[in-house]
């Protein structure tokens, strides 16, 4: 195989990993804004999304580069996915930027005295997002897949946690406004396992389209 | 220029425009079903997102046969903007389908007295969406340009929408589970335009980034 397409492959799994290592540590500080009460943690993560959102537009420029090159059409489907992976970080970033701003504004606020385990949620969600990455560079279906059944966890953490406040707003109306805040937040992460969900389902189809088209089952129709 | 590559492009282009057509009708029936509170049309709207979920696999297939074919580069970048295209086409779906969740469980329950305004939410989303994709269809960044800032309108809505059922929770505490379905409905349709205009800065990417290049001021940093 051409060896700078190679070094172009390398450079584009560096790049997404590094532009998915920003999006976690942008959803771990908006978590830690958000229970630490820490208005300017919250507005440098969302001054730094500019950051990952730039990230985007590089491997998009850098995906183009390598399709004109690319020798083999599986290699074609990988830079394909890795375009899409990074439409979902940046996704997450955004999120992150939403759960940072509900910090910033809950900071002002007087606290909710109830035990929401938000940090467990993010805990949850970056663990599969890092599993789905790793199944991405070690092309790796069945890790992929088993990713995919943990978004069903975040769901019902979300839910359990939306169920809390929703009580929590009957019991004290005066704190609804603030109780909203959470549920956002709270709803932002369980849109960060979506994203990471995505993530993994792309790797389970470029994974398995191209083992279907290495046994030769699949012909592919002739569209073009 | 290859006519079979042209073949692809136009078929490309065409399932795309349907994707969207089976997009904007999923969203007009969500929001018909949250209005006539009608559970049957709600059912509906879940049960077909499976179609527009399935136009995703048959785009992104398609993408990956042009790739193998694309005379130019320029080509290329049209080929993967249509793949993110389909990908925002997708979460489209998705959010129809959530709010159709919504219309159901809202349906089971007594009516809300309040005049919220969902459909001329979803009328704005969808135009922009119309508009996004015909820039595409035309490679019009100008009109793609114009779309942008009219998120700022539909997230104003959603701000209004979400404060008239805030206050509405404090004064009728009872009626917070049926606020909660219907703030998360008029969210969906702020995603929505959102992912309009996902689409609209694709297509300016796209447009731009071409006029760059034939003008040559941008050399493009040679990485592979």
């Amino acid at each position: 195989m051409d060896n700078y397409f190679e070094v172009g492959l390398d450079e584009l799994r560096q790049r997404l990993l590094t532009m998915a290592s920003y999006a976690e540590t942008a959803v771990n500080r908006a978590v830690e804004a958000l229970v630490q009460r820490d208005n300017a943690l919250a507005q440098r993560v969302k001054d730094e999304d500019r950051v990952i959102d730039h990230f985007e537009v590089e491997i998009d420029d850098l995906v183009i580069q390598l399709l004109t090159k690319a020798p083999l059409a599986t290699n074609l489907r990988l830079v394909a996915v890795a375009m899409k992976i990074s439409q979902d970080l940046e996704r997450i970033g955004d999120e992150a930027a939403k759960i940072a701003k509900r910090a910033r504004d809950l900071s002002l606020e007087p606290p909710i005295k109830l035990n929401l385990d938000l940090p467990r949620m993010a805990g949850l969600a970056l663990d599969m997002l890092k599993k789905a990455l790793d199944a991405f560079v070690n092309k790796d279906p069945v890790a992929a897949r088993a990713v995919i059944p943990r978004d069903k966890e975040v769901d019902a953490l979300n839910k359990q946690i939306h169920n809390i406040l929703a009580q929590h707003m009957v019991e004290n109306p005066g704190a609804i406004g603030r109780c909203l805040h959470w549920m956002v937040a709270s709803k932002s992460l369980e849109r960060i396992a979506d994203h990471a969900t995505n993530v993994a389902e792309d790797v389970v189809y470029l994974c398995e389209a191209q083992d279907i088209r290495h046994t030769g089952v699949k012909s592919g129709a002739a569209i073009v």
